[in-house]
């Protein structure tokens, strides 16, 4: 009968969590000696667990099972935002260790093997899903010699005073690892509202980032009629209620579009702004959806910019981030196991933000499954979950990852 | 017969320029050495006009007439904005001097007395209209030990490193001052746009100003659906609609608003705003309009803030400036000056921007006459007035001062 300790999880979530701990939250920032630390306690804690583990040349954390193959690794990242939560990434590598011990006391299921992971900087402190992209194949030497953290510090030095520099790389091999599985708080309330304990993940949403920049004239703003005036920023607040109108007819439930930030310039009281510039994200499950939201996006842009006065145009953009589908035969087992386990307190749904897991997706059959935020809260010192959610992922988590290995491997 | 003579006129302008001439443009900051030097050349070309002239203990130069009271004094300000034009107080300065010259060389003007003044720092380097503040009687003291430049520097001791800190401050004197005359630059596009050559202030605007803020709930861009959203900026943003609506009903063509920053925490792409301030100032010449939008304005903050949801507030104001009158004997003579001039080609108009002029009129009756800025331009290096205009501004300040004076003492 296979069955997870609720004590000796909740234990060393608690303990992941001493690691920085900050208040109620953690600073815990990529490779930084405090996350060094927790990088060495999980290698402990994995080689109890039966795993052979070790910290890699980039810093992931990969404890590989003596089981053999096909294996499915679990994972998600210990690194956290610079005033970050408990639970963000540590709930799924704690989880994955937890599966380990609880497949290997049960007689049915104690040859199958799963590896854990905890990726290096999910969170992007030097360089965002640096390890997942390490394990897949990404080359992340560019990365290694260029990328800094905020206090200026190179990746690579960062690297050598960690003692990495040296260490191997652990790769993807694609006769041993059949698939992945991540589990992770939501970081949103949906759950919550809907009185939902487990979320299994169709879809991590494609995002679109764009700075808009409206350019008028810069005037008096005493002396400068309304009639006369080219107002850059009165252009930019028109521009998004029209964008709102545009985007919410196109919208699904799960659609999202933000106006981050907003830059008038020059910025003071007296002068009618010349310029101003609109921070804009968009993310959605669907890439046809995202595309029409881009088109109309575009088409709005035009009519601004055509009807002279103020110019409008996209100033720049960050890289597209396509939507990635979370594969359906694990989706149907984290389904099949959230409907035993909570049946009727489970939902499918996107998940709005990043994870590791969109990167291995390209390689790996992959899977995510949610527990539910308190508040919808995330990237906080009071981001949490509750105790008996944690504990229901975690024996979702383990029976799923049971029935993957064992509907190959019977 | 009274005649200005416009060589000479465009001859001053053009050599105060040279002091701190950056392009087109001017850079000349309150007593700043070039400033400094300006004032000296001033005094010069004031004591070679008959005045007795110097610069007094806060900067201002001022030139006195030798001839008997009462006196007219003509003036404006010889600093510049940090980035200048070269007409935006020293044309009243110059003009105030070629007038004192135009009316001696008349054998029907000779004895009328004009008193020139340049007041210090009217652009509030270190602090806005000093000189004409100390002029009135105003307490600048406490400015002096406490206000500094943009770099640090005491009020006090720019005083001091310019030797004009044992000197003695000019004040007004009620027994020869009977009216001030304040001729700028339009700084606005009004006459420019109805092919106007000289405009006659019937009133100085008042201007309010706020900082509102607008507080929800800061929350993942990613994970946040819009349903349950308490977006700061889209509230500010739908605030500055309603807003612009209830202002439209109110204005006249005159009446001015501007939104001039806009600041959304914590300001990145990925990031629901938690909070959103709005910069807004509001402009016109009437007391009544100006609270009427103020109620306007306290309403929709209330229904705003009663809606829930994000708050609405007034976070910050700066003391209102209530409008100031120009006296309607002096603009009658302005305008009998104009009609005879530039007949069909001058109007009565509102200064939109602020002049010493407004603290004058609380103590002495005070007018202004403006010259066309090309493009409506000011504050920046391009700012420019044609030579016509000019000349024929200073033709109808002379006339104007001749019937003024004549009018009291003839």
């Amino acid at each position: 009968m296979l069955k997870i300790n609720a004590a000796r999880l909740l234990n060393d979530l608690e303990r992941l969590r001493s690691f920085g701990a900050t208040g109620p939250g953690v600073v815990r920032l990529s490779l930084s000696p405090v996350d060094m630390e927790a990088r060495r306690w999980l290698v402990e804690r994995m080689t109890d667990a039966g795993l052979d583990a070790s910290i890699d040349g980039v810093g992931t954390v990969f404890g590989r099972s003596r089981n053999a193959g096909p294996a499915l690794v679990i994972g998600s990242h210990t690194d956290t935002q610079p005033t970050g939560g408990w639970l963000d990434g540590a709930l799924g590598v704690i989880v994955g260790i937890e599966v380990v011990r609880a497949l290997a006391e049960c007689e049915a299921t104690k040859l199958l093997a799963v590896d854990v992971a905890s990726w290096i900087d999910e969170e992007g402190t030097f360089s965002g899903f640096l390890g997942s992209r390490s394990f897949v194949g990404e080359s992340v030497d560019e990365a290694i010699c260029n990328a800094r953290n905020r206090e200026g510090v190179l990746l690579a030095d960062a690297l050598k005073n960690a003692g990495l520099s040296e260490a191997p790389r652990v790769r993807l091999d694609k006769t041993r690892h059949m698939a992945y599985m991540e589990p992770h708080i939501e970081q949103g309330g949906r759950l919550e509202a809907g009185g939902m304990s487990i979320g299994v993940v169709t879809t991590i949403v494609g995002i679109r980032e764009h700075v808009l920049r409206f350019t008028g004239q810069r005037n008096h703003a005493g002396t400068t009629p309304m009639s006369i005036r080219r107002d850059a920023g009165a252009a930019l607040v028109a521009f998004i209620a029209r964008m709102d109108d545009a985007f919410s007819a196109l919208a699904d439930a799960d659609t999202v579009w933000t106006v981050g930030r907003i830059e008038l310039n020059p910025g003071s009281f007296s002068v009618v702004p010349g310029q101003a510039d609109l921070y804009l994200q968009f993310r959605d499950a669907s890439a046809a959806r995202l595309a029409a939201m881009q088109d109309a996006l575009d088409a709005l842009i035009n009519e601004f910019d055509a009807h002279g006065g103020v110019r409008a145009e996209v100033k720049a953009s960050e890289p597209p981030e396509q939507p990635v589908v979370m594969d359906s035969a694990l989706q149907a087992h984290l389904a099949n196991a959230a409907e035993v386990l909570a049946p009727g307190q489970w939902e499918r749904m996107p998940s709005g933000a990043s994870h590791d897991a969109q990167v291995i997706a390209h390689h790996l059959p992959a899977c995510m499954l949610f527990v539910p935020s308190i508040g919808g809260v995330s990237h906080d010192f009071i981001e949490d979950t509750a105790e008996a959610h944690i504990v229901l992922g975690c024996e979702v988590a383990a029976r799923a990852a049971a029935d993957m290995l064992l509907a190959i491997n019977p």
